[in-house]
């Protein structure tokens, strides 16, 4: 029988820019006995959590909750607009938009990648001025959407969204705008309505605070149209069933009942903190992180200050140093997890993740574990980045509530 | 703030067939803190958690986990294998093999519906010879799947999926076989290889007693082999990039890792117990919830002993009674949610559920609801089920392991 | 290594008159982080529950919260008010009473032990009169205190305890009045100051649906005023330093954070539930179960229906049937475990107790579990209790709140 | 209603000495159900636990098991092994030390309280040669027993207890050797048997990881001699019927059910672990934070380095600092929580404690707050203690298992 209690003393620290660690608020809430998802106390779990997770993406639309991962999601939002052979344009801002591109084709879309160019164009966010470019050219109006990232999780950038519908209204495009801030939500400020996104893509377990399996799309009315004539084949992902049942606070199918437990309680603590207040907490650690880089006189991964993300901090190893060698040491002398460097920086970078149920203490501890796993790895530090990060926060009170 | 604890004083009597109750024992190991679905550990859990699921559908082929609630196993299980157009024989158990159609339309697969007529057709299970003659007059071949389902949840009736497979052989038929086992797994027998089957479909939330929101599909080298060429777009579901990804014990995207842990209990725990003895505890248990329903004087919904469901028991109503004003009165008088009658049942019986997690005395408890709630609602009885219950209860104890 | 999740399949079924069931509310309270103990919150905890558990006893005088179990509580009231020497009366009420005797011996306090004559004597409840009669005889007041049981846990009796004010009122003798209601408080209706009590001790384990190991002593100002003179050694007891640290909500040593965390929630389920509603649930349950006892053809343990227990109900066996080989049946074979007979009922009886989180459901499951057990022993039966029981529950329903 | 999770983001940081952090896989099996403690189930746990947590004390004789917390177990081996006006010798290492001689004081009996003068005395650990001293000098044996604490939690003192043995057997004085490690154990090397202890006390909360609670006698045979005719009187804390019933592993009270859950799993990791990996693990971290310590320039409470604590490590304000003010500014601003000065020591210093469930990043975040809030107050430091402590931890890996 395999132990599920991997480390001996102590809690494991998880750094990465999610899973985020669980509060145990929230995985105490997920213990409480499965109910009949079609019973009556349900229906007023439903509603109630229906109502709130539109504060967190603040819209006035439905939002769709999917018992499924945050892919599934992507997926739906995929199959609900669009039809096959319909082109969409896609940004190129690091894996993850990698690997929606990679979906759209599987679904039979024609999608077209924008970007910079290189492992270098990966460090910057959304150009909106080529998305508007691109449009312009589009006087036949092919594209039928424009899918970005808004915090892309491999990177560390967070893509102006307000930018990139104000390039497509200059354009004069009908596009649908389509927005993945699985990572982005509840750490970042994200606004589905006032940005005009026509579907936003969220997941439970960056942000929320959950463990991952469910997934979200926010929906405006342009894209629930555009659910009504598309041609995809769609029955799971199906946003009108579950439109349907969610009016009395019930699904279609069986939901993920404990999971949504913990939603709600995630959601209680996010408003009651108040999301002004959970984004400021998490810019305000971002800045600590990034002194702490600076400090040890590494390059961030995000070179553009304007976009640099209030979730996860990208470091660059200096060349010929394996990021993966150094997060290896890392993870098996100090018990701490940190994101690896995926497509086309796996090796170059590592990520810091610095999101959901952290303090000032929990990042200075991943800092002083980074620090000293680069250390032992023979990574050149220009100085201490712990030190730096702790004068920082010392020095930058994060005002009470 | 909703207060999610909903009963007052003692536990809530979820005899619902599914979600079952969650062992405190599953919902400790689920509120484990969540580990880097990329680090060593997780690696080794998933390869562990790959083992013993196979033992669990007796196969020796690949079973694939998906981050996901039953309904989506099912879309998978067409995805994978069928394209638009396809014709499939689906045979119309209950309303779940009508969800299950209708999802096949849903897709763009061209569904036939066999059964039996009317209500009264629910009341008994899958007709291998109306299948063996449908397949035989197809000398074109043109179906391309044959669509089951093995516990049908509405109806309490669990079909024999070996003549099914007979009867296909018969007809000599190349059609592959899909098996819904959502409500049947790990509480009644269930053979995937044996029995030749291409796609088994089943969920979390029933004899694994996890809550829902994980599914699974067990395939076939032949359904493998299917999924390289069918023409359904498909990316979440695909098997491919999973198959790929799990021989290291990782997934493609982000696994439920929380509900793994928990799936990882409940394979040990089954593994532990036999599954020989846990099939033959639901069997004695719904052995002695029938000896109730016969005390009574009602009828079983399952038409057909043959084939009654050791997962539960449909009880019908006498001419005349609104099963769900009983259930309500259950209900709300004794904490005790019962399933209601769906679709073509609707209003006509309600459903015991007897799996996972229970014991003798639950279900007398149980069994005490109903008669109490029956009788408050003026439903004639021939005498007391609960005591028939005892007796039989008494009678055949259960051979310890 | 041990497991300790003894039991295979479903909730084991713990109706034994305390430890009661623990609801997964507390449970979940209780895996809160421990704090410090002298920080701000543990500050604002203890001042919170000490407020509360007040309304519990129905004081406002103080109450003493030990870091000890019930029987800590014992040696506590009698260690603050007693000298060594001093003469107390006290009332055999059944094995408890005579516990607590013992107790008094080995702490060298000299108690007479008043009470009816043999078993039969443990089938009623203290007798005023005889308490009056011998206080009057002492005229030197000689007796410094009166010690009782409210409900005697090992016959099912609780006593009147404003009787025995009453009859030490009409004596006019100064002793003081030391009562157990370690299982009453918080199921059976009890008030310390109405009453007159001096000290009152109780438990965890029961009425309040916490695990075993905090216990209380609630005080009057006359018993403080006789633990500033008293002469028996005390100090993990005394009471001085305690009220003294209580003032800020703290303690003079380590308390069982833990279980505060529990209590603190128990305290609010009874609190927001009403302390009326409470006794009237117990009530209820109670007159249930006797129907039962009734319907079988058995006796009552107590005799007096003036004090029937709300709390647990004691089931004499016929002559010739040892009750705990009937008790092992019922364990073995339905999971259910009852309390035993205990001192001088050894084997004549069992009990079952019907407090804390349970319901209808959950006393028909143990009315069950007892009638086939007892049919397997070969126990002859009038009639069935459990459709007895059912029919009294159904009858009868509980108010909501 | 008090809410009791009262930190809004991230865990806390228990950095006390005690009660240390407890391990989610302890809190787990805590909150199973409570089970009846005169079941079979409980026998089986109870024999099982007698036997495993003699192995942590090293010793081959009984230890016993307290429904109360640590301070209990004092008044136990007072209660059991003396008579008012006994004379008893016990040295003065610190604030427990003297809360000790309080005690024993309340309880009648004639301490005789050794030490070095002032505030400076607390700074070093049992004097073996002054014990030596005053025993030669008692040639009428009226000594009944010597007192001392093994580790002083209220200075990080980790007294030598084989010397204080050697010492008594040097002067061939028959008096009982009763020690406190209530803090020292299953953290520090403690051996009952081969230092021939009479008496050792410990609780639950600190090396064990449990919440306060459940505490300790571990005794010899010299012990329970005397205990068979000590005049103090005894009832709760009294050995003989613990004794006897713990012989099938039960207990004569009820005991704390689901501390001992805890405390099986407690035992379970440290056995698992092997006591002398336990042992290492403190002392590497006591090691890195007194190097913290020195890099900040500011002097360790503990002046003797033979005694240094592996548990808690006392640090030192410089003159005029209030380590009070500093306390509060590192627990308001940091979330951390440190132990305050206590006794002689109150405002000159603060503790930190470093045990039980806790890693190196656990220690560097704490170093990190103490600096942080040190700084932030106004304390001169030489250099950055977490940078050292960091390089320390790097330097000198502690061998895997």
């Amino acid at each position: 029988m395999l132990k599920l209690d991997f480390h001996p003393s102590g809690r494991h620290f998880l750094q990465i820019p999610g899973p985020s660690p669980v509060p145990d608020r929230i995985l105490r809430a997920m213990s409480l006995p499965t109910i009949d998802h079609r019973g009556p106390e349900f229906g007023a779990l439903g509603l109630e959590l229906l109502d709130k997770i539109r504060r967190v993406f603040k819209t006035e639309n439905p939002v769709i909750i999917y018992p499924a991962s945050g892919t599934g999601a992507w997926e739906a939002a995929l199959a609900n607009t669009l039809s096959p052979g319909d082109r969409v344009l896609m940004f190129e801002t690091g894996h993850f938009a990698t690997l929606w591109h990679k979906m759209a084709r599987r679904l039979g879309v024609e999608p077209e990648f924008l970007g910079l160019p290189g492992y270098e164009g990966w460090r910057h966010g959304v150009q909106a001025d080529m998305i508007e470019a691109r449009l312009r050219e589009d006087s036949a109006q092919e594209i039928k959407a424009v899918c970005v990232v808004h915090n892309e999780t491999s990177t560390g950038v967070t893509s102006d969204i307000a930018a990139v519908r104000r390039a497509m209204d200059a354009a004069g495009h009908p596009a649908l705008l389509l927005v993945d801030t699985i990572s982005g939500l509840a750490s970042a400020d994200y606004r589905h309505d006032e940005w005009g996104v026509d579907v936003t893509i969220s997941g439970s377990q960056k942000g929320l605070m959950l463990p991952p399996g469910i997934s979200f799309n926010a929906i405006s009315d342009k894209a629930i149209e555009a659910s009504r004539h598309n041609r995809m084949p769609k029955s799971f992902w199906a946003w009108d069933e579950i439109l349907e049942a969610n009016r009395n606070g019930y699904w279609p199918y069986t939901p993920s009942t404990n999971l949504l437990y913990g939603l709600n309680e995630a959601l209680d603590m996010l408003l009651e903190e108040g999301l002004d207040h959970v984004f400021a907490r998490h810019q305000r650690w971002a800045a600590g992180v990034r002194t702490a880089v600076q400090a040890w006189g590494l390059e961030i991964q995000c070179q553009d200050p304007a976009v640099y993300s209030p979730v996860l901090t990208g470091v660059v190893m200096p060349e010929g140093v394996d990021a993966d060698a150094v997060r290896k040491i890392i993870y098996e002398r100090f018990d701490l997890s940190l994101g690896t460097g995926l497509g086309k920086a796996k090796g170059k970078m590592f990520r810091i993740g610095h999101l959901g149920d952290c303090n000032d203490l929990t990042l200075i501890a991943t800092l002083g574990g980074c620090e000293a796993g680069m250390k032992l790895a023979g990574v050149p530090l220009a100085g201490s980045g712990v030190t730096a990060a702790l004068d920082y926060f010392a020095q930058h009170p994060l005002d009470a509530k």
